[in-house]
Parts: C-alpha cells; sequence; structure tokens
C-alpha cells in the first residue's frame, strides 16, 4: 500500500503544522491535509503581537512559516478537502474533494473552528455585499462609510478598532457586556468614531444589490433602523466538527472534541489538536495550538508503539 | 504601594517570556524576573529545528526574541535571583539576592529544570576540567579528544553526534536500551565516531588537573577504566522546585509542580508554567512552555477578577 501513511493530519493551521513538524521529527511517514483555508483563520489577521518568537507578524505570513516548516522536515502536504473518512480495523481512510484516497494508522484532527453566523433575515443574503466575518481582511474596503460591527468579544472590540482606521463610523453593537480583554476596551474607548450600541439585538439586515440599513430589537436614538453600509459580524467560533461527528467523537455540549492530556480523542487511533477540541483551558490561540499539535505528534508515535500515550510526570 | 505588581513571574525562560507577553496584553502590572539563566536550558541549544516558526534558529537567539518580546510589550524585567518568597493575606513578598523586594498579588512559577547529575566520585570534582552537562555548548572543546558521553535518552543521543563532529571518538555509555526518537537513533547509527558502550554504568571519574579516565561497573573490550578527555553527563534533568516548596505546592513524586488545564497549582494565587510543572503531557518542549505561559496568564487576569479560572469548553 504505497498510499499508507504513519498519520494523516487534517487541517494546516498552527496544531496541523506543528503535529507535522513534531510527526516528521519523530520519523512518522506523515501527509498534511490543508484543506479550503490552509493556515486557518490566523490568515485574516493583519498583526499577529502575541506569539512569542515574532514580535509583530502578519497572520499570513506567520501561517505559511509554519507549513514550510513541516513540508521543509518531510511532510506531505496536499490542499485537498476531506470528503469522506472512515476506520476500518484500525485503517483510516481519507477521501479527498478530488477523489483521492489516503490510507493511515492513525489521525489528527485539527480543522480548527469557522466563524459563528446571526442567523438573521439578510445576513446571507447581503454576505460579501456588505456583510463580513472579517473585519481585518475588509476592513478597508469601507472607507468613509458607516459601518456595524456586532459582538461584544475580543474579536468584536478589535474589529471595531480595526474598522475605525478606514470608516467615518462605527456602531458597535452587543447585547450585554463588554467582554474583551482591557487593554482592548481601554483603546475602544479612546476611540472618538466608535459609538457603543448596548443591550440590543440585530434582527435584520436590509439593502438592496449592497446592505443599506440593520434593524435592531429596540430603539436607539428615537430609531430601530440604523443606516449603514456594511455589517461585521464577530460573534465567536463554532468548531469545525464534521468529521470528528462521522468518526464518533464524544463532543463537549459546545460541539468541541473532548481530549486528555494526550490530545486523544474518545476513538482509537484519533486524536485532535488546536481550536477544535477542549484542552488548553479554552485559550484558543496560535501558541496553543501549535503545543498541542506537538503534544499529538507525540501521542501518535507512542500509539503506534503500543505505548501508554499518557505520561506520568 | 509602588512595587506591587499584579503579577510576578519567576523564570524567564519560553514559558516566563510568554507568560509576560499575554500578561502584559491583559494589561496586568507585570515583573519578569530572570534569575542565573535567563533563557533557560534552551540557551545552550545549537540549533532549535522544531520551534514551529522557525525552521532553524540558535538557542540563545530564540530566548532572546522571546524576552525582548515581553519587555517590548511593556513587562518589567530584571535578572535577579530570587532568595525569600512568602505569602502573607493575598499578597506574595519576594526577595531577591541583591536586597530588593517586590510584592504582587499572583505568582506565576517557571523556573524549569536543571540538568540531572550521576553523583558519583569525580563528578563534581572535575565539572568544568572535563565534565560538562551541556554537549552542545562545550563538544568544540574536545576537538581530536575521546569523549564519553554518558546517558540513553535524546539529549545523550543528540549530544554524542554534537560532540563527534569534534572528537576523534566517543563511547556512547547507557544502562538499558536507547530511549531517543527514531530520527536519532538513525543518524547515530550512521556515525562512524560513536561506539555504543550498552549495559554498563559510570561508577567513578578519574583524573589529576583534567579527566584523564572513567571507570564502569563492567568491563568493555576487557578493561573496567576507558582513557577518556571528557566526560558529557546527558542523563535527563530535575524539577527546580525550591521556590514552589517553600509555597507549599503540591508536587507530583518526580518533583514536579502538580498544576490543573489553568497551570494553577494547590495554593490560592500561585501558578505554574513550563517544565517544572506536570502539564503538557510531559512534553518538554519550547512550544508546549510557551503555550503553558500563555494558559497561565490567561488564568492571573480571570483570578485577579474574582472568576474562575477552569474555564468550560
Amino acid at each position: 500500500m504505497e498510499n499508507l501513511y504513519d498519520v494523516i493530519i487534517i487541517g494546516a493551521g498552527a496544531a496541523g503544522c506543528s503535529a507535522a513538524i513534531y510527526a516528521t521529527r519523530y520519523a512518522l511517514k506523515t501527509l498534511l491535509l490543508g484543506g479550503p483555508m490552509p493556515g486557518g483563520l490566523i490568515t485574516e489577521a493583519s498583526e499577529v503581537e502575541n506569539y512569542p518568537g515574532f514580535t509583530k507578524i502578519k497572520g499570513l505570513e506567520l501561517a505559511s512559516k509554519f507549513l514550510e516548516q513541516a513540508k521543509e522536515l518531510g511532510s506531505d502536504y496536499i490542499q485537498e478537502t476531506v470528503t469522506t473518512i472512515k476506520k476500518e480495523e484500525k485503517i483510516f481512510s481519507v477521501g479527498t474533494s478530488s477523489g483521492h484516497m489516503f490510507l493511515s494508522k492513525a489521525l489528527i484532527l485539527s480543522t480548527g473552528t469557522y466563524h459563528r453566523k446571526l442567523n438573521i433575515p439578510g445576513e446571507s443574503e447581503f454576505e460579501g455585499r456588505g456583510v463580513s466575518y472579517c473585519a481585518t481582511c475588509d476592513a478597508p474596503f469601507f472607507r468613509g462609510k458607516t459601518v456595524a460591527v456586532v459582538g461584544g468579544g475580543n474579536s468584536a472590540v478589535e474589529g471595531a478598532q480595526d474598522v475605525s482606521v478606514h470608516a467615518k463610523r462605527v456602531y458597535l453593537i452587543y447585547r450585554k457586556e463588554l467582554k474583551a480583554a482591557p487593554l482592548y476596551i481601554e483603546n475602544l474607548k479612546k476611540d472618538g468614531k466608535i459609538t457603543e450600541v448596548t443591550q440590543r439585538n440585530l434582527v435584520e439586515i436590509r439593502g438592496e444589490s449592497f446592505v443599506k440599513s440593520i434593524l435592531l430589537d429596540k430603539e436607539f436614538s428615537g430609531s430601530k433602523e440604523l443606516l449603514v453600509d456594511g455589517v461585521f459580524v464577530q460573534v465567536g467560533y463554532i468548531p469545525a466538527n464534521e468529521l470528528a461527528k462521522i468518526l464518533g467523537c464524544d463532543l463537549t455540549s459546545y460541539g468541541y472534541v473532548k481530549v486528555n492530556a494526550a490530545m486523544q480523542t474518545s476513538v482509537s487511533g484519533v486524536f485532535c489538536a488546536g481550536d477544535l477540541n477542549n484542552a488548553s483551558n479554552q485559550l484558543h490561540q496560535q501558541i496553543t495550538s501549535a503545543a498541542e499539535g506537538a503534544i499529538s505528534a507525540q501521542s501518535v508515535f507512542r500509539y503506534l508503539r503500543g505505548l501508554d500515550t499518557l505520561i506520568e510526570g
């Protein structure tokens, strides 16, 4: 079986690339499958300042470095989306969108998360025509415009500031309180272009060929309708757990893949690293994903040799 | 109290610096204390190839990048060794070798590990005169010489190869089997200068002004005594847990500080990141230490606000 790998890693963000880096160092025959978005969500970040080692680096550049390093150390890499996945006896078969079939003795799932949607009328209709899920990517398209940013977490608070650099005016709309880190909130309060619209829900996005307004559930400044040229939806993430579900991995109530300290799932031979799992105390960062990738590779190495994956300290 | 910090981080390796990077991002008033060896043991590594983001980087350079980033983001940094530590009410006081006293509301211990010693006659006597604990640092001093490397793990197997670049002949002495990663062992077997001496213990190091020979517990090639010019002791690490012990933190049977998923120790307000703790499934790497640093900073942030440090996923 020429296509039999020791490990197939699905998802080529920080977790997947780090897993590949470590797997090759363990001399495992390794295939890294990058799906529709190699590099993952970090590729949307204009500047990363908290990955130890780089004072400032573009998200896309960091993601490229990870991938290049994995390839340089000997990991195979193919950018294809996984469409079928199956376990028979102790061998996994992984089929891709272009009809390839790969076999492996172990799997590492590192497919990360998607942007969470609001699921309100007009949202999907105007996606790409005023509705965006990535402030850092699309902010420059709204130069001199009025824009709504929805959400109260880090990505919304930061996103509002990214947008205000370009926009004329920014409404930051959230339901309860801001849950962002203090430094972000401090900067927000100093930003003269941003108006906070609290205790409000977005209920509809309206427009013609492009977004023209949004509808709130309660009046703000005397009206439920706010005229805006764009809407940035920054309300969190949902785990990309489709393959984990097919394989039968146990999930948390939020849909994250349950792992132990060895990044081992409930299914023998299946490991999970990065934003998709419930490890690292839910701190979803490049640095934690990369660490989990390394740990999962060690676990695959031990699993393939019949050793306990959990190590006593 | 002008010296009251939100958090004092003790130890400025990957874990401590990453903790400082994240703590400053959380707008915490942060002091990073680098002890006798800022950067930690990685500074001994000539080349690091498995820290995601850098295909190849000198250990010292990586450590410097971590520290510079922490300082640039606003962390105070002082290179002084901690001599006293005390918790009164909810405030920690930390005294240093030069008589300074600092106060903080929380602590992150990241003092890492030391090189384990053999504790045999001649070892401490000839330290620095033929006996070394760091192959990468001291290998070049043994150009054209005959050298023993003691140990069967990664650091010994890699160390033997580092030494053989310079030395005329290398004995790799270990008790049972090699426990290093396959890639390292593969490279070892190809190295014509290295002779494996298995099933043997080192019992004494002999010399005059400098190491002259070693004594084994069983004969090898007809003699218990091997003539060597140097001995590299690479038999693992012991946790630098002195401060953790003073504070009363629970330890594992191996002496590592017990932490939960939030990097929280058994003592309220005390967190622990990096090689010193029992997290990351005992995979002691720069990448896992850095991730634990980030997680511990998040936990301090939540602890100071009275929130649960453990987050449900």
